[in-house]
């Protein structure tokens, strides 16, 4: 007989850690663990904003599945279909034909994406920030503004690639508004041509506090921290529109930005949509504690069904009536209980709760200032920092990568760090296809010619 | 009086190293340092291959202007025409109108872009290897194709994502490919579904020798030594199309492969046509052994304008009727002789000649594996590897820069070098775009809708 199969859709912090600890837990003999996902890697979101102030090495903010999940089989593609009627996934790849694969226990696990609004412009201007690509993109595209306002003769240019906006005072908009402010106030050394005062970063966020996961008082150190350093606090306020670049803020102001950075929250990932799972009106997959799929009504277990962190709906038990937040802390320690749970059923026993009360945050808010607020304990300024760094090197899987990205930090204390723009990634076939014109196959060509 | 002004076109071997040098030697009541480049480093192009195999992070791989140039001004654009008759640049910069820049000295150092042949295909399948974004782009391309290859079931798509071809065997591409096949040799301990015999990397020349910077013996080396790899060398055979990923070779061969690497040489960048220089046939700018652009028939001096590198034609005194071959070899000397020549010139002096013998080369053909031919003297494997590695960290700039290099190196041999695709740089906003629907401005929407 075949071992059971477990499939995990998605590699982000659930499905990886879970993939992780069920692979140690159950052997090959034991279990059949695949892992789908159309990027080799899982972000480590929570290093994002490092990564986009050039503190981690792109490659070190992420972690290789294939060379952390070893015992695990790894397909890159797309899930694009979950019939749990019949236990089988669609599997899109990246390249070739759709197949379908069967399972006995899945881990629907894709996570959140970004949640926008209908706003004019968004679609254009706006930049995310959930993928390692989007964080070097953003670091990039800020850098390169500096080096457009130093050399334009065109007075708006320059204040347009000097207007740096981000909509969204959370977690993940003030980590990285924090972040790379502190990084071009560190690169405006190099550009005697512009003056700091020329600088202004704008957040725009909502509603009236800012970092709510930190708690009110520390949110207000967080805001009067930001203010001290030039940062234009926005609450309040929702952003209009921003059509090429012309942003229209709910407060009346309006000016030309370059730099739109959209970090106003996330929503459960669309795909479950194309499942037959139970959605809640949110559309996240609905959990028992248990991080069982079930149906909330009828409390009908969906027997081999499993889901954990952004995308699910999970009862916390700390406080009834109430879900877990979406956030790395819950996706890590879900992803704990749904493997130990999963082992217990694969091995004949019984699932336990998920019980965690959040005990807050800690966030960076550029070099040697961060703030905190864990277990009751409000912590901030450098301790914070500190505190923020060591957390996430213990988090972030294995020993291999710690020791990168503490060699990162090393590498840019003493060192400084770089502040340099490196574009060219973002387009990296322009200048091969600029001296190489178009030619067509002498047959194509009596074709075309034919056409014409 | 104001000192004179030294325009400096372009910031690649030539430019910034002669930058650097004039800085040193005229401060700023001597002489003001314009150097104009639309990116905002230079690249140390002889790191790409490494950069590419991710032993050398793609910022320790390029020189940023503004942190090793901080006397020089530095403006991010394009010179789109040198008029020297009148002694005037027109700068196109990033963002912006262009306008008109005088000078008493011109440095013209565009340097060279990849030289294409009209092969039908090439525009859309090209990979060239000039800049830092094609460094890396290759990189995540080829580590991408072995995750298509291990999860697409269609037979014909894991064979033609498995075939490397890379067109061109000098240095540039021996290099490439080398270092290439090195790293997918790594990262296949990671793929149990792929059979290292499936790899194909396939080298394509057209003339009957490989790396003849290091003579016919240590070519012939560097052949057996990647044949002995299991690379499949072409020699006497060209690239006639390659249409959709369908190579077709003047042997007769034909076959589908995702990856096609264009290093066939290099071409004086197009720009030079936009100057009223004296042009060579081939497009370089003609020059005295002085590095003073010249008129050849004439040999009339073009006072104030000087130029070195790829992109001009200077006489080799070594081999009397020949000329200096573009390589970063010459580039580097020249720029040396060439700022010592304007600094002379600017105090009163005399420009001396520009006379250096190539000494041969050296080349990495990955960890640990290289070949060398330097001042007669052969070297191959392991101390011609380390020979290439302490030659390029003692000729990057800054000592800054040589630690991170060094750096790189210690920590990829001390944890494995990292074979993770993180395709998402090449496509940063997809995520964003794909979760986010263009909403149009209300008075556009019935605009629009009053024209359908």
């Amino acid at each position: 007989m075949n071992p059971p199969r477990i499939v995990v859709v998605g590699a982000g912090h659930v499905g990886l850690y879970a993939a992780l600890r069920l692979s140690k837990k159950l052997n090959r003999n034991r279990a059949e663990i695949v892992v789908i996902d159309p990027v080799p890697h899982m972000t480590y979101q929570p290093f994002l904003p490092e990564a986009a102030a050039g503190n981690i090495s792109p490659r070190h903010a992420v972690v290789p599945l294939r060379r952390e999940l070893k015992k695990c089989r790894i397909v890159s593609g797309e899930v694009t279909k979950v019939e749990h009627a019949r236990k089988t996934v669609t599997i899109q790849p990246i390249d070739g034909p759709a197949y379908e694969m069967e399972y006995d226990h899945i881990i629907v696990a894709p996570g959140s994406v970004s949640r926008t609004l209908p706003i004019p412009g968004l679609s254009d201007r706006g930049i995310g920030l959930k993928t390692i690509g989007e964080a070097i993109y953003l670091r990039n595209h800020i850098l390169d503004r500096l080096d457009v306002a130093a050399a334009t003769p065109d007075e708006d240019v320059r204040k347009a690639s000097l207007n740096f906006v981000f909509v969204g005072g959370g977690f993940a908009g003030i980590e990285a508004l924090a972040e790379m402010q502190d990084v071009v106030a560190d690169a405006l050394k190099y550009y005697p041509e512009l003056d700091p005062k020329e600088v202004h970063f704008i957040l725009v966020e909502a509603s009236n506090r800012i970092l709510p996961e930190v708690g009110p008082e520390m949110g207000a150190y967080t805001a009067r921290q930001l203010a001290g350093r030039g940062v234009d606090l926005r609450l309040s306020t929702f952003l209009q529109s921003c059509v090429d670049g012309r942003i229209v803020l709910s407060d009346g102001d309006t000016f030309r930005a370059e730099t739109l950075v959209w970090t106003a929250g996330v929503k459960p990932s669309p795909m479950l949509a194309s499942t037959d799972l139970p959605l809640g009106p949110k559309g996240h997959v609905n959990c028992l504690p248990t991080l069982q799929v079930a149906d909330l009504e009828t409390n009908e277990v969906w027997e081999g069904a499993w889901s954990a962190g952004d995308c699910a709906q999970v009862p916390d038990l700390t406080n009834p009536g109430g879900y877990c937040s979406p956030s790395a802390q819950h996706a890590v320690r879900q992803a704990k209980v749904l493997a130990d749970n999963i082992a217990q059923v694969v091995l004949g026993g019984a699932p336990k709760d998920y019980r965690h009360k959040h005990v807050g945050g800690v966030a960076g808010l550029g070099l040697n200032k961060g703030v905190a607020h864990v277990y009751g304990i409000k912590v901030k300024g450098y301790p914070a920092w500190l505190m923020h760094r060591f957390y996430h090197v213990s988090r972030i899987p294995s020993f291999n990568r710690k020791v990168r990205v503490v060699a990162d930090w090393v590498l840019a204390f003493m060192l400084k760090r770089e502040t340099v723009a490196l574009g060219q990634l973002h387009r990296p076939r322009e200048d091969f296809t600029e001296v190489t014109p178009p030619v067509e196959l002498p047959g194509e060509e009596k074709v075309g010619a034919g056409a014409r």
